[in-house]
């Protein structure tokens, strides 16, 4: 990161790190070595749901010379993706056929329904499976561990193999084929998605054989960006209200040991007064939820997340859950009557 | 930094401040242009405390070829100071006569201490002051910004001028002439020790005329860094208790969205096992502390900061006090037994 160092030990651990993960990471993307899988431009792949992440997936799979099937519930989405050249379809046993498809819907529940339902991609009956025996799903949704294993061992009673592979970087990284996938499950069946995973991806984490590896990692993932949204608005609501300049505050800290990705990626939405949501509340809402409810299961500890998780439900109780996360802010401009920077006008 | 981008908003608004922010904050270091303050290398400065941060700020301006007066109560520190060729003092009087000192003890009550006392820098009677009129104090320490008023309050009485100017970046950088200084107070005050600041840092913000801008700045980073580790220690030990390897769990955050400069920056430690102290559990029980007193004083509410406080209370409780902050993860280790990695033997 382009911030200070307090010392050199995270950079000289990270080398040493690097020698020893070479064998249990494998990161294929654009540096890659070139595709040796079967599926070729000739393959077809599908992506289930063509929300904001969705869809750029799909997108980068049409620019990558495949036919692409693309299911999605909303007409405009459907005619979106037809006229960029993509099969469109309203129902996911429209998409069997294909050698891959990506689920890329919001939750486990989806994920279920449009994988078993009556009309899903695989149909109700392991007996009678719409999918070719070796085909490959991948999972996209952010997921407890437990569901991604327990989605596994049902899709693998259809003969059909299943890859736990969450995705992160945000609907712009979609769009430009350069999210990042953690992934885990069997490698015969990462070595058959290789190119779909080069099309729509920047950086593949392949973390394990085991599925559920994947969604934790994610989790983790999900638990930090979480807190350190919420710690980004308390951070600048204190500095607010003791009256320090917000801009001057993003300006230090974005350059000090206080920075966060998402510090530096949410503020501003603060500064702007543009709660445009790109990344709901509401999300924040769900994702901190299924690690409070992955972590209780076990039984595991978590203050900070559990504290932020209710600062996200009070922003969305207060009406802004579909507001951009950083709105999470007005957990304390309402409480506090702090005056948060308003909402710049188009000067051209 | 070098993570991917969820949207381009962020970038944007970069820029966009950059242009609005150059009348309010004023940078200067190694890039600006060459010094014309007053105090030359014929000039005399002091530090006091120097200690991790302060030896380091001494020894930069050792290095810069100033004459340089140290005080530290320490043998071992003054005699390692006066090898490198400074004057090294027992007492704060004797650097009165310099003309700007660094005060760069660890807390608010240190610092009047040095400044007040009868051996201290300007004395305890303001009509006997031992530093000639309009020479410099640099109050480095991190305070609450009401500390920061007081104090300058009290310095203006001895005819001399006090800058608020807690610095950040640790040991190291400080070694390496490039701290960080958040700093607010009069510019003549700042103009007089340029060649001070040019010499001991990376980065100067002069944010405000106003004494307390700086350490509000300050206690916000400091509010941000406390939280993330504490972030970090509880993703981390969620995930090692959740199966997932901590060296992959590292390797796949530092590049995702939920990175942050202290996780990047403290996790290291953890997968070493090495709780080594650069920066200790009980300097963030202390400034954590300090923002805490200070946001109640508002009064204004901080959920994820007295969350984090207490994890960094109940490791320090557990016997972890004087360990690196990163042993903040003791406080799952302890409660749930996970296995920490444990620390490698020198191998070569």
């Amino acid at each position: 990161m382009n911030t200070p160092n307090q010392d050199n030990r995270a950079n000289q651990q990270r080398v040493a790190q690097s020698d020893t993960q070479a064998s249990s990471i494998t990161t294929v993307g654009s540096e890659a070595e070139a595709s040796s899988g079967k599926p070729g431009p000739n393959h077809s792949f599908g992506v289930i749901g063509l929300g904001a992440m969705g869809f750029g997936a799909a997108s980068s799979l049409l620019r990558a010379g495949f036919s692409v099937w693309g299911c999605d519930l909303r007409d405009t989405t459907r005619k979106a993706f037809s006229d960029l050249g993509g099969h469109s379809c309203l129902r996911a046993a429209e998409l069997a056929h294909c050698d891959a498809v990506m689920v890329m819907v919001v939750n486990a529940a989806q994920t279920e329904a449009v994988l078993f339902e009556e009309q899903g991609l695989l149909g109700p009956d392991p007996q009678q499976s719409r999918m070719r025996a070796g085909s490959v799903i991948l999972a996209c949704a952010t997921v407890a561990p437990d569901d991604a294993r327990a989605l596994a061992t049902r899709v693998a009673e259809y003969g059909v193999l299943m890859l736990d592979t969450p995705v992160s970087g945000g609907p712009a990284k979609a769009a430009q084929a350069s999210m990042t996938v953690m992934g885990s499950g069997p490698k015969q069946a990462f070595d058959k998605v290789k190119p779909l995973l080069d099309a729509v991806s920047a950086r593949c984490y392949q973390l394990s054989e085991a599925i559920g590896v994947g969604s934790t990692v994610k989790m983790v993932n999900q638990l930090l960006a979480g807190v350190h949204i919420a710690a980004a608005a308390e951070a600048m609501a204190l500095g607010i209200r003791s009256g320090a300049d917000p801009h001057a505050l993003y300006e230090v800290i974005s350059h000090s040991a206080g920075n966060s990705w998402m510090f530096e990626n949410r503020v501003p939405h603060i500064l702007q007064g543009d709660y445009t949501p790109l990344s709901a509340v509401n999300i924040f809402v769900k994702d901190l939820g299924i690690v409070l409810d992955s972590a209780r299961k076990l039984p595991f500890p978590l203050p900070l997340s559990a504290t932020a998780h209710q600062m996200y439900l009070a922003a969305s109780a207060a009406g802004h859950g579909l507001e951009d996360d950083a709105a999470v802010i007005q957990f304390f401009a309402k409480l506090t009557g702090i005056d948060l920077p308003a909402k710049q006008t188009d000067q051209g």
